[in-house]
């Protein structure tokens, strides 16, 4: 209880005194403020409970959620903490001005807002609203310009909570000025996809490929290579871009020429991972909050550009600066900072950080990338410059960089501080506590089958063979040296074949990769076992399980692993077919 | 059948070419030579399969091993691939005298040696020596000074082997002579050891503590810790050592007041760990071969000494010369070799080494240290110097340190080579190719319960709780984030608490351990959860799993990373308690 106790001092303390005052009545006893004890639950007719967000109690609990993606999983948190039915609606509601709902433009004055002609108080709605104090943006405008930015209100249960709110009708000659004034879809500028990947979200962008051809080609082609956007992709002037450096004893501010001439241009092949991939199987054993990928939010390229570590010692970090900093015992510098160019509404930017060593090492291999697979940088992967974190999550890889900082602190963006994080398979949203928890870097070893696919019927032939192929990659550099495939269901194991050599790249009749350096081998291997079918099995469970350099293995099974968030799915990949006899 | 071949050319290059006619009798067809095809099998009456060594088929297939710890696996391989039964002993055998005993010291003329006053005409087992060639170092002489020296000898079907050998009695007067001349036992010079000890074998020395001393103190103390030799302690005189240094422009010769001296002292808190720590659950899934380790082949101590770095820079291994080796591309040195000072009869030393990029690393901390917990290190961990590489398998922190060998090539040693390899549970002794597997190095995540005992039986109590608690460390100074345990076999699990700061050392009143660098989380972790015992459950099954912050888990059993060696145990840990009513 006591624990309890100060979870709730500590997610209240973020808010106002005003604010606080608002999700404070005297009369409420403590407890339930967190939603533990008390209160009686009901459930509407969809199904799922609901309440309506008059009542404070639920607010502390959320303050503390952010912008992006951490908005589908508050709207789901919202439905998942309701406890009372859905008010009746008034039968009739007055008519505001535009002027009038302007006037409610701060907590003070309450929060009013418009959307498709209709008027909200959402006053009582700000603590709880899972973006934080971003809704305030909104305040006595339109709702419509976020929306259309923040594509997940795009769901009916977020118009029933919206719906809760309404307290009025927006006079008919502002609403047709409002429509007038209506911004363009903030994704208009984005890129044309190629038609194969398979769309987990179109606003923002993420797309797989297909598994089948993931595991053919050791180098993804860009087209299909997987796609994993969290705002609209931004348009950037190659001849004005600068990149900011910052937070050194000499600031940079760096054109495109300037990277391309001043550093040595240094290529690595490296694998990006998004932390979700494989989401689909936590899905399966119990549903998580985030984009259903599937096996393919992985991908494999060839990136070139100048080393970050160069232009940090360009901008003065030297092994002095790096005693200095040392000397501070920690006070000095930890981490680098990213700052993408994408940005929502307000202008807030995508983020990330990496620890400082990664970037300083000899052995890092941080890129600021301006080509990929030979090529510029495609608009999705971040053109003109992207950093490529080799051996660390997708997510602190950030396109569009504009901005690199030298910094005490991790940065504070939502995406560093409360998503990308791994959890116990008992934590969930009412007791998650982001702090508790590192920000995802180097990923945990990896492997799964893209060849037969999960459902597959395979003809029994002559030689009554499979061929089961697959990829294998592991965080930190750290090589894959084994993948184990088993076909009944992970009770006898083989060992597959590293499809090294020539073979990585022929059907592209690519060079052969080198082999990895130590510590280093940042791209995936591809795998391949031919083996006979089980003799008279007619449903056969395919399972694969790779082992990396440091010898971690691949958990066996996905409940143990699940987590809220549903990332870091690295349990062992079964695909079960089907055999019909010939 | 290609791939076999091959597999029997590679085996059979190691020999001579007296020895590759003896192993290849033209008339013999080719598979047989592996063990794969042909051949009848047939039981004797210990259950256990037998062949008589004059059998060639085998002796391609067994002459790559080595001495040492590979000695148990082979004459485990010599029971397990035998296939005819013993045949019977002559009923009367002639005596020969020790001169006519010694014309047989070599191959050419036949491998005669004594033992026990029996004399054995060996040449034929000697391409099936586990210990390779060092068998003729006994030729024309007793057996007796070697077999005490590597006490894996000491079994019953040791001898029921040498029996098939035996040509004759030696000459009582000979024998007389040899009893006069028999060397002391080489493990005389051992030092004394605590009695708390559970002692998995007795020469060389291996034992561990009882686990709950283990997690009751971040620090184990220097008597309890672990201990893991391969040969006999060596004892070496502290005025006259030298540790030489080598594959430097400047080869070095320091002793120990040169290394307290000329370099500054570090002192680093990291766990080792043997990389058999937890055998025993894989021999309960299927038997390995290996000294049958608990839970408590792993320790924690502070380490004191001159950085491994430092010394090679002093030698001249500055950036120009890294800079040179990595001009010299993959000619260069990449591996820094260490041998230690205790050896077996015929001078071989203990072996090992570490790849380069880890030695010279500034965040390495790999120590040549003198000091084990603020004193002198004890005879049983290395003194005067040893090698402390933090995150690395126990075997490559090499004791009685004698030489540091910067090398292209890793070291040749057996423990290097041919052990200290993991492999997929598929492969047994009949399949399994040292060469496939890179030699250990990183640990895997690892965590263990070290209260309750297993078996233990509980009395529930007013307040229903159990306190559990452990240990929890990963390899690669990967700092471990979470663990997890359950109280119903897996099927939930809450998060347990770390215990930081001053309570890891509370039984000792040391200072609390400060938080680890990045990367460099060279320490283990204790942890406790005190939590209700299920209700009305008589049996009770805690399991408890580790989280490291490259988000790798332990695997959640044993079978499928069972291997033939027995290394690398780190499935979840399982204590069965039971619980009695009060």
């Amino acid at each position: 209880m006591l624990l309890l106790l100060r979870r709730c001092r500590r997610l209240t303390a973020g808010l106002s005194p005003a604010q606080a005052q608002r999700a404070r009545p005297a009369a409420s006893p403590a407890p339930s403020w967190c939603g533990v004890g008390g209160g009686s639950r009901s459930s509407s007719g969809g199904g799922e409970d609901r309440q309506t967000a008059q009542d404070p109690r639920w607010r502390p609990a959320l303050a503390g959620l952010l912008v992006g993606t951490g908005a589908v999983l508050a709207y789901g948190l919202h439905h998942h903490k309701a406890e009372r039915p859905l008010a009746p609606m008034e039968p009739a509601l007055p008519v505001f001005s535009q002027a009038e709902v302007s006037k409610h433009g701060s907590l003070e004055a309450g929060v009013w807002v418009t959307f498709r002609g209709g008027v909200y108080d959402i006053t009582d709605f700000v603590a709880m609203h899972p973006g934080g104090d971003k809704i305030l943006l909104a305040a006595g405008g339109a709702l419509e310009p976020f929306w259309a930015l923040y594509a997940v209100h795009s769901q009916d249960h977020v118009l029933d909570i919206l719906s809760e709110y309404k307290v009025g009708e927006l006079d008919p000659e502002d609403q047709a000025r409002q429509r007038a004034v209506e911004p363009s879809d903030p994704y208009s500028g984005d890129p044309q996809r190629h038609p194969v990947l398979r769309v987990n979200s179109a606003k923002p962008f993420n797309g797989e490929p297909p598994p089948e051809l993931l595991g053919d080609s050791y180098i993804t082609p860009s087209a299909i290579f997987f796609k994993r956007n969290h705002l609209p992709v931004p348009r950037v002037d190659p001849a004005s871009y600068r990149l900011r450096v910052e937070g050194l004893p000499r600031p940079l501010s760096l054109s495109l020429a300037d990277l391309k001439s001043r550093f040595p241009k240094h290529t690595v092949t490296a694998t990006l991972q998004c932390a979700g991939n494989r989401r689909s199987e936590m899905n399966a054993v119990k549903q998580v909050k985030g984009l259903n990928w599937g096996i393919a939010a992985i991908s494999n390229a060839t990136w070139s550009g100048a080393l970050l570590r160069d232009v940090l010692r360009e901008g003065g970090w030297g092994p002095e600066a790096a005693a200095a900093a040392a000397a501070a015992a920690g006070r000095g510098a930890r981490h680098v900072q990213f700052e993408g160019l994408d940005a929502d509404a307000s202008g807030t930017t995508y983020g990330a950080s990496i620890p400082l060593n990664k970037a300083l090492s000899e052995e890092g291999d941080v890129l600021l990338a301006y080509q990929m697979n030979g090529e510029d940088l495609p608009a999705d992967h971040g053109y003109p410059l992207r950093v490529v974190v080799p051996g660390t999550v997708g997510a602190r890889n950030v396109k569009w960089l504009g901005k690199v900082i030298v910094s005490r602190e991790e940065s504070a963006s939502h995406w560093q501080q409360n998503d990308y994080k791994g959890f116990s398979p008992g934590t969930d949203w009412d007791t998650v506590d982001f702090k508790s928890a590192p920000a995802i870097q180097e990923l945990p070893v990896q492997s799964a089958i893209t060849q037969p696919a999960d459902g597959a019927v395979l003809e029994r032939d002559a030689d009554g063979e499979v061929t089961v192929r697959g990829y294998a990659w592991s965080g930190g550099g750290r090589e894959v040296v084994r993948v184990d495939v088993s076909l009944d269901g992970g009770k006898t194991w083989q060992v597959a074949r590293l499809r090294e050599g020539e073979e990585q790249g022929e059907e592209q009749g690519e060079a052969p990769p080198p082999p990895p350096l130590p510590g280093r081998a940042w791209a995936w291997k591809l795998w391949e076992v031919v083996a006979p079918l089980p003799p008279g099995e007619q449903q056969v469970e395919i399972v694969c399980k790779a082992v990396d350099n440091s010898y971690n293995m691949q958990p066996d099974s996905v409940a143990p692993i699940w987590n809220l968030r549903g990332v870091l799915s690295n349990a062992w990949h079964r695909v079960r077919v089907t055999v019909r006899e010939d």
